[in-house]
């Protein structure tokens, strides 16, 4: 079982990248090798078709596209940008769509994401269910979401609330097992 | 495998009836046991909670229960009320919510909508994974959306065109076999 | 300016016809009257096309329309279930949705919501707004969000917390003052 | 009465190019002066908290800015990608939010959305409507979708079928009159 993981933050001292590190570590510990992706590496022009037509897929879109394609699953925390998924993100989503065989097809993937607001990104959780879906990736129903993550986390990395690790710990064992359960058995029906 | 399908619709001369009706052969002819129910036999009270403090469940929650519990997975085919799912299908869900267990964690579920407009119900599908999603269902990312639908079906109620009769068995083939991989096998994490 | 109010709770002790009672004071000390509904007297049955044909409208439904058209803005509290609305407040648009002339068309309407939960009902508020722009209502950007409900009200049924106070009564005189701008004077384009 | 529209495609043939042309057209008709733009005059880099931080708002996001505050009301003609919106757009509207004051609030935005498939990028739109209504934008209810846009023109770059001309015409001049009636008069209230 080999997973991608990657926080959708550009920004270095992202605490979704702290959390992918936390969940990339839970991976590992439940026998999964981790390929953990800084953002930086899928760096892509904004989408334009006529770019895409006179140039090609850009390399970094291209970059991506291989990793997925190397891993069994894949595991993204993103930040919300105003009430919504990062337009980042969503313009790797869009490059990405456009390569044939299309990677994020039939892909399990487990959605997280860190706030340090109330209300822990769960409007873009909610929102970025639907691009990923629509291209036929399976995305977990569990996601985990991490409120006030600018005090969330100690000196060491890890959570100070042990119950918030305990449910990342069984959050990625459960995208795990289901991973393992999914992966490359499921035909792809014409959609 | 035995699946149960409903349409959310109360209308005897529903659309919605008539595909769910052609899901049922597809999933019969694909080896499975289908349980096809009238949503008239899950006819609820409004969701009241004095009501249900006072009155408990009532009974036609609990059949739907005992009938979800019985079913390795579920098809619903859903008209499109307002740009978004019906009342009637949320208040059933929201009775069920309050049972223990809750018998749509873990299911596995695919979603089908027939609609006279061109949109096909899309916006009643999107909206619907939402508190599918949120109870803890794998909802299938491929759904099946009968767009102008007061024209797609002939008089001996199979869909006049080929192509959509196709996508409509392959579709119900793919849920089937992810069905399989993942009924009853997935443990739950906290959420 | 008549501005009809309601919380979309059937149950006696609930948190948003708290909500909604203090929204109500702040409409009537910003010069507005207010029209102060309890939900049960719209309680209809499961909308069912068979019905509407052979039965016509429910009463409850047609007192309902009543009360939004002599009314000039709209103010809803509503409870999230299940990542969503209450099927009953969709049950009641939908049979809202058959009565002509439909009586939310061109209607002003501001959405609050309480939930013991730190997410406030923010997926409730999301969701709602799409049936109701669909139908042609202009639902105010600003929507309040009351987290921890069950916390927030002293024993006077004020809010504690006095910076939401603050902005509830802002946000409602915001309101007022665009619905005084926009009411009856908004032609209705072919939609 | 001036408005600022603009496609959200950066290609030069895009289908949202002939629709905001004549979406302009019909705003000039009915007494607007109207601000064309091309979205390259927009180029942004990925937003990254970190060059915002070391470089500040880049160039072509405060042009944005100074063109959405030179306007009264604001008209976008977008393409749906991957059922939502492009990720392009939502990287303006993530650089747009974090100017100070921040434009977007209070103003009156008009959405339409060409799509070659038949469901006229109808996920698109909806979805686009919460980052804007998040960030205070009175979003019009009535959205203008154009379902085939790739057979919808003639070559004179009008809508082939009357009817539909007749709606853009009739929603264009609801949204002046609406933008007339709420622009500059509506109060900010705390969020």
């Amino acid at each position: 079982m080999k997973i991608l993981a990657f926080a959708a933050s550009l920004r270095a001292a992202s605490l979704n990248r702290k959390l992918i590190a936390l969940a990339a570590d839970a991976a590992r510990a439940a026998g999964a090798e981790v390929d953990l992706a800084d953002f930086h590496e899928f760096d892509m022009p904004l989408y334009d078709q006529d770019v895409q037509d006179s140039a090609g897929i850009p390399e970094p879109c291209l970059e991506l596209c291989r990793r997925i394609e190397l891993a069994d699953a894949l595991m993204i925390s993103t930040p919300e940008y105003n009430f919504s998924f990062p337009g980042t993100l969503k313009n790797a989503i869009d490059w990405v769509s456009r390569v044939k065989p299309m990677p994020l097809k039939g892909q399990v993937c487990y959605l997280l994401a860190a706030s340090p607001s109330l209300v822990g990104g769960l409007r873009c959780l909610w929102h970025l269910r639907q691009p990923l879906e629509g291209l036929g990736t399976f995305v977990l129903p569990t996601m985990y979401s991490l409120p006030q993550a600018d005090k969330a986390f100690g000196e060491d990395g890890q959570l100070v609330d042990p119950k918030r690790a305990e449910t990342l710990t069984a959050q990625v064992q459960q995208f795990i097992e289901t991973a393992n359960l999914l992966r490359g058995k499921v035909s792809s029906a014409a959609g």
